[in-house]
């Protein structure tokens, strides 16, 4: 059974977690990431954006280009995931100002295209002898396939077609040159697949559908593209290896990879457009192998976070049962991206597993890239993080213990914005008659089947979760999370009948019902396969979709010498804000310090009640320790 | 109260542990490597150090230079190693044949060194006009400290002075350079300056020791001299940054550095220089500055196991507790290094603290080194390995499952080859009428006070101690080991008398006295630090100077799932090799495997016998996992 994902308009959230999230990225995000875009935020790396349109534009009229380009090859990606943000949150909160402002920059864009369709400014400024020349590590495809998703949003939020045409020409041009005039190669970094299967879908456009066939089909078939590609030219962007084909996921062709490698942005990337595509025509084979990669992941490669990508070299998937807490990369990009692959799973198979994974992300890694006032991003987020190491020495440099400012290589922020304002499409989606909830998010739901319904719910702190069925006949798919080992539901107060299947309880309802679900609230001890080394005899902290964490801040300033007692059980902790979050406290040791580094007198453990915070909110009081896994008796 | 060590003749091994390694060295090393630099070692890498060193004397004949040079800048000290451990080797074991060997590579050494005293093959043959040039780079005052030690090692074993004039030309070349007409400078890497105390030491010649206080204590004074010499030369050899005054000791004056930072073989061969001149000087302000770098080491950056220097990165030290198991480098020649440093602080001061990390050094990271055969080495000496990620993944690269073969940079061996050959002379000092015995090794000693004794014991396995004094009366100073809580002893069959004082029991003795020392032989479980994050909840093994490691193989093939049950004893296990190597049987547990990555059911606990082996004999019996620290309950 497949499940579709509602359109961004049939979302309008209500009070909730996720709605504070989504106004909180409109209050801060979106303005501050303008601010970047135009050199305007104080204190942040320089980022040019506006500048390199303008300039392209003018070298395009055949005027002096001004001061140039500057930023980044993918620096023009910036506007289009900024641009991509606003659609969606213009689509939840109506805002002429913000709507001018992105019209604006669409007018700008549009004057930078190629009259022949290109977009791109680091070429049109640089050179434009140098056009699809290095696919490897240009981000032409890149690059505009962050257009094209943009485009597809703001179309769909708004009905305005500027940047869509412009995109459309784009696309003609792409088709051009690697259908019409077949010149080989796929994309370094995998984007486009995805993106043109929204451009499909916004426009109905069968070219780009074939186009993302190609590009997917393409990868990995033939030999060494990118090495014949880098053998005819005389220049690189910054020198990656065209032998790596593990980093950009081109080692076999798609179909044939088994395990998820390389880059791990680029990987996710990719798989959601295998998916997508797979979904589009039914492609059970293609399907097949998603479900591969998926595992690979999700059964190997995963941080209990829901990170992925455990080193910082390549900021890459490594192996299997890989995943140290100190080191780890598990940028946030690579997990709004591991969600992007998840919805597309559920696109060819509603299964609970893939929403679960969707959630692990969101909630974890995907959140705690950004500081509870959401003005400073982790592009790292690690599971263990002592100041002195991290940040420090050589291995750990990456491993910031604070959320730094946005960065020059400002992926991560605007996809966090672009992800937390899409949640209304991750959360719902549709199956014939089939309305299908995923996530729990507070808001009005527009099924395409015609039925409407409210969903009220204060998750992941609240446990309860409302449904009302605003009108409309006919089934409810609430996924049952595999976390929750108790699920119980009332339909207009009285226990309802339901059949389980997949991870999702099926419920009949009409009209006027209400259907109230009860998860399960207990927070619990997690543990590991014992195939990670690095958390052998640990055992982590969750309350239904959360992870926890141990902080220095909330106990005694050392985290290192705790230990869990994991025979007793875990209680509600102090306030720490509105409306409902509390951290944990749980019944532990703490161990005397020895004298030196080793010793053969057995430290003491004395017992302390340890404190646990979510995960995603960790970093926001200062330089400390955190950990998520900690030792247990 | 300092003790000096004895000559290098003045120890003659007996049957026993030390001999037999020395046995081994012998008959498989330095035979190897003799072979491997003359290019005729089947499998290993191409060495061509006798080339260089044909090359460079035709060269200087003004002749073709043949085939040039190959190899690494430094290869030169490949040859100076072998002949220091041949030095040692016949002073133990006389060989007519070994010898002549040795005085054939000595007399072309002698040919390929200029008129004017260098010597190094490297620039004599690629471009003399390059000579002094990259004191950062370039090696030259390492490979003429190698040749030097190697000098002062074969005329001290042998009476044998031609290498010994070499090098006294060689030094005064260096002297004239930098001393007689000023030019600035020290070594990128530290090595010539506890190689000039030992010229001093074998010649009586004071300019040696000024030499090696000049370049002791210009090191880091007067800004970035390799700095000041890059901006004067437009080449490198591979790119060091002079800006890096960590990784080559250069941030400060020594006497102001407080930690051991950057490479550590250059640490400690640095620190080691610093120490001897501090005794040979009696200058007390530069052992205080040994002294706070010692502690840096030993209280903060040091393995269990010995090991120093925790990151790949640089080879080098990185912050206070990062001792990472699974990444760790802790390379062969740092622990040898290591060694020197304490030999050389024990010149200064008798305490057995040093002889403490001596011991540790030596019986498990240098000894890891080489495998059982003595044909296969390892230059990274990890506490945890895993195969299909240890020498794999791009942060565990470095990490070797099993012992290579040769390297190109052949480092390691041949450091091994001369610290275990002149192991006497870290075992046996003395201080005026007091003969100390720092490490328990069995054979006969002369001490310079008339003392001659015979040592019997079969320690590591045993831990009885037998000194029988055959001729001379005086005091022995024995050492009482750390990790000895009982400490018995009888002179002639009755509890004998003695005064403990740092680490050293004190007796009287005269000519024909027996005494014999009982060891504690309880295998013991050790902690460490809490502050050592990778360590937390776990124990390792030891047994007198043994640190126990529990490999797969003994394991049912996996001690990831292992835990310790610190509660019990621990057993002698199966017999290993003669005459009595046996491995210890510990109660533990197996937690059961997860069904995924995780999970909330709290993995059973399973009883089950766990069984480890020394650590410097893992690896000898095929790739398999291997963990020195394992959690306990």
């Amino acid at each position: 059974m497949n499940c579709k994902p509602i359109n961004i308009k049939d979302f309008t959230p209500a009070e909730g977690f996720v709605m504070r999230l989504q106004k909180l990225i409109k209050r801060e995000v979106i303005p501050y990431q303008y601010e970047v875009l135009c050199d305007r935020a104080e204190g942040a790396e320089k980022s040019h954006v506006v500048k390199n349109f303008e300039n392209a534009a003018k070298a395009l009229r055949g005027e002096d280009a001004g001061d140039g380009f500057y930023g980044m090859v993918f620096q023009d990606s910036d506007a289009a995931k900024w641009l991509e943000a606003v659609a969606y949150s213009l689509a939840l909160f109506p805002d002429k100002e913000l709507e001018k402002q992105a019209d604006e920059l669409i007018a700008l864009i549009a004057e930078a295209q190629d009259e022949d369709g290109y977009l791109n400014t680091y070429f049109t400024i640089k050179d434009k002898e140098k056009r699809w020349a290095n696919l490897l590590e240009g981000h032409e495809l890149y690059c505009s396939g962050h257009f094209m998703e943009a485009a597809a949003a703001y179309y769909e939020a708004t009905g305005k077609d500027t940047l869509l045409n412009v995109m459309k020409r784009n696309a003609e041009h792409i088709y051009k040159r690697f259908i019409t005039e077949k010149h080989e190669g796929y994309p370094g970094h995998p984007e486009v697949e995805l993106a043109l299967l929204k451009m499909y879908r916004a426009t109905g456009e069968k070219r780009y559908l074939d186009l993302a066939e190609h590009f997917v089909d393409s990868r990995g078939a033939g030999g060494n593209f990118y090495k014949r590609e880098a053998e005819l030219r005389d220049w690189t962007v910054w020198g990656n290896n065209p032998d790596d084909r593990y980093y950009q996921q081109s080692y076999a062709p798609v179909r044939e990879q088994r395990d998820a490698v390389g880059h791990s942005v680029r990987a996710v990337y990719l798989y959601t457009g295998m998916a997508g595509l797979a979904a589009q025509n039914g492609d059970k084979e293609l399907f097949s192998a998603c479900r591969t990669l998926w595992e690979s992941i999700t059964q190997k490669r995963m941080y209990v976070t829901g990170g992925i990508g455990s080193t910082c070299i390549g900021e890459a998937f490594t192996t299997d049962y890989d995943l140290p807490n100190d080191t780890a990369y598990a940028e946030t990009c690579a997990s709004c991206g591991l969600m992007f692959f998840a919805r597309a799973m559920l696109e060819n198979d509603l299964n609970g597993e893939y929403a679960d994974v969707m959630e692990r992300a969101f909630y974890n890694t995907v959140l705690a890239g950004m500081s509870l006032d959401g003005k400073r991003f982790f592009y790292v987020n690690p599971l263990e993080v002592i100041p002195g190491i991290s940040g420090e020495t050589a291995t750990h440099w990456h491993v910031k213990p604070q959320r730094p400012e946005w960065f020059t290589c400002a992926c991560c922020p605007p996809n966090v914005a672009r992800t937390v304002s899409s949640l209304g499409t991750y959360a719902y989606g549709t199956s014939g008659d089939i309305c299908c909830c995923h996530l729990f998010a507070a808001g009005d739901v527009d099924f395409e089947n015609g039925v409407k319904l409210r969903c009220s719910t204060e998750f992941p702190y609240g446990f309860t979760v409302k449904y009302e069925i605003l009108s409309g006949n006919g089934r409810l798919a609430v996924r049952i999370p595999s976390w929750s080992e108790s699920f119980s539901a009332k339909i207009n107060g009285t226990a309802a009948e339901y059949s389980a299947e997949n991870g999702y309880a099926f419920f009949g309802v009409k009209s006027g019902d209400v259907l109230e679900i009860e998860l399960d609230d207990t927070p619990k001890f997690v543990y590991c396969s014992s195939k990670i080394s690095e958390n052998t005899g640990c055992a982590a902290v969750t309350r239904g979709a959360l992870v926890y964490c141990f902080e220095g801040v909330d106990n005694n300033g050392d985290v290192l010498s705790l230990s869990l007692d994991v025979n007793s059980k875990i209680e509600q902790g102090e306030f720490i804000e509105e409306p409902d979050v509390y951290s944990l406290k749980i019944n532990g040791f703490r161990t005397s310090s020895t004298d030196g580094l080793y010793t053969t007198r057995r430290p003491e453990a004395v017992p302390e009640t340890l404190t646990a915070i979510p995960y995603y909110l960790w970093g926001n009081r200062g330089e400390n320790q955190m950990r998520v896994w900690i030792n247990y008796r």
